[in-house]
């Protein structure tokens, strides 16, 4: 996207086979709402033994998600748990909380899990909540972030992965990186190209966190 | 910045004096508060024959903006206009607007120009005056957007050329280049990062006004 040819480090380290067996897997714990496109780049990496990680459960609020018939093929446990089974949306938070604690999820992913968290996820995991967006945070939160993007007129997008907080896309920005936007975009071929940055970062925000090199100081993510 | 190496055709395009000479020369006004790093990179391309475009006045509010030098060193007129010598801003700016037009101005350069515009440039120069802002614009308005864009700990940061409205840095967008935000990162060494794409891209968006293929649709801008 730049004339600037340098990257840092940590985006162009590939992840190998080699290099995941260096570091002792971390257990992920992966919420989905839909498609789970991401779960599924994290999976596959998982699959092929890139990642030290390995995925503890799936879990869903939408008992209809394609993501979970993903998931058990690729071997994972993906159980849905909807939250009108619960007599609050706090509580639905606190059981999804018990589930991830109980199978040893020790990060949690979300990858198009559409709900705000309220609280008691953020206060079992403080600190070990990923979440991927498709814009260049701050720019665009919020739901349709590649439509706002398209109709404010940008002609760079992106996707972020970032810590997750109690607000919406505001938290400590671990990676980013940026697209083109071309004259013949619609929303479709942007959200196209962006994902498969998502897709590229998610696994590699990932790898950097079970290797320890995620630093936060403030609000910024130092990546040693 | 991105893994996906596309980029829009316009950004490829180089500036040749062939290039420039099949479209007439745009009579520029550069308006300048301070050293005019941007304005430089103008003349220079101008110099060089490389820009469909001559410098026909550059003015600044601040009678000891060094740019001043500079333009003169490229034997462009230069004039300060200091607010204090007229009733009002908007006397003022409304100075500004004639004297651009006395000169032949037919579009207005912002170049670390640091007034917002009231309305008298803008009635006279109406979606003809373009600036350059370093960040990735919405992100980051106003002043030291590279220590905002620290402080937020964005990954990306980068430079936008945008058409001038009434606001502060929220016109429609022309051009915008990304940058890396690399770990060792001060302001002075992001700023000079971002600087490089500034230079690289007010030449291209004032080339591309010249050739006619910019069109405002709304608040994006098509680039034909």
């Amino acid at each position: 996207m730049s004339g600037s040819p340098l990257l840092p480090p940590y985006l162009t380290e590939p992840l190998t086979p080699e290099r995941a067996a260096r570091t002792p897997p971390v257990g992920l714990g992966i919420l989905i709402s839909g498609r789970g496109s991401n779960m599924e780049a994290i999976l596959r990496q998982i699959a092929a033994g890139c990642l030290s990680a390995r995925a503890v459960v799936v879990l869903s609020d939408n008992p209809d998600a394609p993501g979970l018939e993903t998931a058990r093929a690729y071997g994972v446990v993906a159980l849905a748990l909807p939250p009108e089974e619960y007599p609050s949306r706090l509580d639905h938070e606190a059981a999804m909380a018990q589930v991830l604690r109980e199978r040893g999820a020790e990060l949690i992913c979300l990858a198009g899990y559409l709900r705000l968290l309220k609280g008691p996820l953020l206060e079992a995991f403080p600190g070990r909540i990923l979440n991927v967006h498709p814009s260049l945070l701050p720019a665009f939160p919020g739901l349709r972030a590649q439509r706002q993007a398209l109709a404010h007129g940008v002609k760079v997008a992106g996707a972020t992965v970032h810590f997750v907080d109690a607000g919406m896309d505001t938290g400590p920005i671990v990676l980013q990186a940026a697209v083109p936007v071309l004259e013949e975009d619609d929303e479709e071929r942007l959200a196209a190209r962006i994902l498969a940055e998502e897709h590229r970062l998610y696994p590699l925000a990932i790898q950097l966190y079970a290797e320890g090199r995620l630093r936060l100081e403030g609000r910024r993510v130092r990546i040693l």
